[in-house]
């Protein structure tokens, strides 16, 4: 233990100080007007920028301080993934109320920086203020892609494969299970827990199968399936046809659904907070290399529709098709 | 008028369409999961983040809402500026409560979109999150530094010269009229108040005096003259000398402090919210440009101390030296 640092300009001395510790490169540059992007490791063809609330898309009372920091570093990395980018760097802007900063922004910037060592996106700069109110923590990302142009929502065709990486359900089945349960040694300890806490961004998983397949369209499930299916079809122009028995239940929602007399699919169905990738690709395309992905990472890679005419998404089940409605959260519904 | 958007992805719709319409290029592209950089201009150099939350950096019942949005894009160019760097191009991402958002978001975002056609800094895409508490407003941008490296503030050198652009006390001399008078017709119409409701960053300014003459040194003022110059100093180990003779007040400072009893340099020494540059030079380097810099943007050019061996920073006032107390803004004093 230390103590507190001394205010405004001793917290950013800390934190930077946190950030190097935990081998983000880059961090010790940190200290003028504007971060240096010159020292990254190539050009950028991509840039994000998320924030995350505290009570909207985060809470201290269900994941620690470093879950919170992963899951906002995690969200931007994601929205690099979806265009087949891997991460060249990011910076990070913190305001909150000082107690909440004094009791929990060093692990939140702990959090932030394992996962930036292990992504290898260093940390360059950043922001911190004082607010009333709740955290809010904004990441903004730059990353490149090598193989080919950013990959975009509008470019699925007639005729291509849907598909997914991973697993779904996960983080739907951990909220539902701490908002039945609290955090209870049995939740923190389950699966689905840690789809929630620990969330790996897919740069890697999408650059590799980038070199190696055509891939027409893509988007992170983060406003969860049947929304992001949506903006796919809308900004594409086409239909998107699901197939139920298809879908990759992850087994924490499957087993967190029959403890909690839920259906898993309606989680990997509608869950947000998933940074799993929805992929379209030309027939044929990914078939041959799912089997290699699998082995390298680890990670299921299934197909899980077709893309046909028309508009919207449609839901294959037991037979039968119909419309998905998609439940993504809409931040100012009805409004 | 028109009427309200529906919804988040309403509101990320016309909030696009104000940007677009307000001449920021790029904007037209926005609607994937991350911004395509292959279209800036050019490679970046440089990157900052910023948030200004409501309460804090701004107030509603002191600004409008255009204004708010040219603050929030200006204080991320100036730190573009105070590294050498002329825009490339920005994200905006905005977090508040429904009620801020639909009363006030498209203005500031007309407000953004207003400053970056005039700044030549596309809008590229960016975030827009629900939460109760105060408006956020984050603006990440980009910038490339057109002749050698970018401008830091370790550079300065014992015999360097110190310069600042522009006239210095305008913004603080313009909240402290709204303090004392709020927003009496008499205030609005004041030069200080346009001082602090339109900011112009000082991109091209500092790219100009750039390609003409080395600078060892720079920062913006945004924390105010006896902050930023402290930074200064200790980032480049050396002591900063200032003439309070020589300290060039806006004649709204003038005007204000004669009118509510105040002395202005305390305004033109310790205001924050200034987006003038300090400049760190050595001796005869920016001598000879300033009458030139002064024709071309109509701004003055002041040399206003010199840089000792020592550390901190020195105020002469009446033939006397004495140290200068920074009363930066601390987010996070005494906790």
């Amino acid at each position: 233990m230390t103590a507190a640092p001394r205010g405004e300009f001793g917290w950013i001395a800390r934190l930077i100080a946190v950030l190097a510790e935990s081998g983000a490169e880059g961090a010790a540059a940190i200290g003028d007007d504007a971060a240096i992007v010159q020292e990254l490791a190539g050009p950028p063809t991509v840039w994000t920028i998320d924030t995350l609330v505290e009570g909207v898309h985060f809470r201290f009372d269900w994941l620690d301080p470093e879950a919170v920091g992963r899951r906002a570093l995690a969200a931007s990395l994601s929205d690099l993934a979806a265009m087949g980018a891997e991460p060249l760097g990011a910076l990070v802007a913190a305001a909150g109320p000082a107690g909440v900063v004094g009791a929990r922004i060093e692990g939140v910037y702990r959090g932030i920086a394992a996962l930036a060592g292990a992504a290898g996106c260093p940390i360059l700069g950043g922001d911190l203020a004082r607010a009333e109110g709740p955290l809010h923590l904004t990441v903004t990302a730059l990353g490149r892609c090598a193989d080919g142009p950013p990959l975009t929502r509008h470019g699925a065709r007639v005729g291509d494969e849907v598909w997914v990486t991973g697993e779904l359900g996960g983080p739907a089945a951990a909220l539902a299970l701490l908002g039945a349960e609290g955090t209870a040694p049995g939740v923190r300890a389950h699966a689905a827990y840690e789809r929630l806490a620990r969330p790996w961004p897919r740069n890697r998983e999408i650059a590799w199968l980038r070199a190696r397949a055509q891939i027409d369209a893509a988007i992170d499930l983060s406003d969860g399936l049947s929304g992001d299916a949506r903006h796919v079809a809308v900004r594409s122009g086409v239909r998107i046809v699901l197939e139920a028995e298809r879908l990759p239940l992850h087994p924490g929602a499957v087993d967190a659904a029959r403890r909690r007399g839920e259906d898993p699919f309606e989680w990997a169905l509608h869950g947000g907070d998933e940074l799993e990738i929805l992929l379209i690709s030309p027939a044929g395309a990914l078939g041959s290399h799912a089997e290699a992905f699998a082995e390298t990472f680890n990670v299921p890679l299934t197909r899980i529709g077709t893309v046909g005419e028309g508009s919207g998404v449609d839901l294959v089940r037991a037979g039968a098709a119909a419309p998905l409605r998609s439940r993504a959260w809409d931040h100012f519904a009805g409004d």
